[in-house]
């Protein structure tokens, strides 16, 4: 099972919403299980840097079915994770990817880049969110 | 000047439904001047392998100004752009690609994937109107 | 809907038959409707630089929905798809990835290298009919 | 010398094994000792970002002729090997990549992932010990 375009569609507009309410610019991305693309979102003026790291954030959170955030400590050095960001083409394991479940399954994920870890998580959320 | 995301998501509505008049399950990208992603779409059962061939599509015809139509021609064997697709990290020369403009300036492009090249065009072309 | 490890290993084992039958060592690889590994495995003595084109077969015939058999002649000088295989980090075009069915959908696809392509092609299509 | 395909996949099916018996889900690769992809298998609903992992693993175990465990404590910053991840198109070097030996000569690597690196680690070695 997969997130629709319509749904997709609608995670993009909760996350440009919530980014305008914290007076952020963000890059946004839904890609489906199978972490291939599905809907694309920048908004006017943020980072074309963070084209790359939205769509990594959203494809490393569907890769391991889990939040990014989540991945974070586990990637530090000493830590069991350590580098494992050379992987896949290239992971990103800061916060702002986040899953999107039906029930327990997981049917993608929402990337999110364009302001701080704290900001970008807190968009990502809101976006993954409006499929409820 | 740069396609802005309000434009390019009328360019995307524009494509999406003449998608749908003619029967395909498109992949759709906007780029701006840059050939950096703004904007992207991919329909319910539209080819996976699409996604980065409508990327490619819209980078392409931003890069060079021109619509990938144009280079089919100059790209075949002995002609003059011969295996010029290895450069950039891939370019896409058939029909597909079309770039955006405000009067005689390009802004972007946008590049369509998943059905007959002539379908593609017949898509592009339909979203790139929507600006006007 | 995806192909299970178990149908996977069924394909693998009626490919190698088929191989086997037909004198050859072959390269075999499935995948899912993602286009994302399942199963390989190399017969003894196949070519090495045939692990790559079985992967590639599988996931360009998965990520396009055909057989690679079907594209080949589109990607010629001239044709409608010219060097579409700079595309996707890479696709082969020529016969040996063969789609995987459940009734009308795709599930995956599995992908042969190590012969002639007309051998890679009744090889994988073995595979293909073991599912059925 | 190499690992064959027929303990290839006795190797698989004790690996799978083991990884039942533990609850988990793991990706799992066989390489022969040029580094070469001889066997893979993704257990239904193990990660998919696993896939390149499992393989690198075991790519990186057999290029060094070590458990990809022996090298965690190098490449830690300051440590003699820091930064070693980057070449050879990525390694991985956290546990998880068993050499494959025939007496004292390696004839190959498996590379296990999908779980914690210690989880991953125990069904790596019992892929390896299958071979004796």
């Amino acid at each position: 099972m997969n997130v629709t375009l319509a749904q997709a569609e609608t995670i993009l507009a909760a996350a440009k919403k919530k980014a305008a309410e914290i007076n952020t610019k963000m890059d946004i991305c839904v890609v489906d299980s199978g972490s291939n693309l599905v809907a694309f979102a920048r908004m006017d003026g943020a980072w074309i840097g963070s084209v790359d790291i939205a769509i990594k954030k959203a494809r490393t959170a569907a890769w391991f079915m889990m939040d990014t955030k989540s991945l974070s400590p586990l990637v530090q050095p000493g830590e069991s994770l350590y580098q494992i960001e050379l992987s896949n083409g290239g992971l990103i394991t800061f916060p702002g990817g986040v899953v999107l479940k039906h029930g327990d399954e997981v049917i993608g994920a929402i990337g999110v880049s364009g302001s701080t870890v704290e900001d970008d998580h807190v968009v990502a959320t809101a976006g993954a969110q409006a499929l409820k």
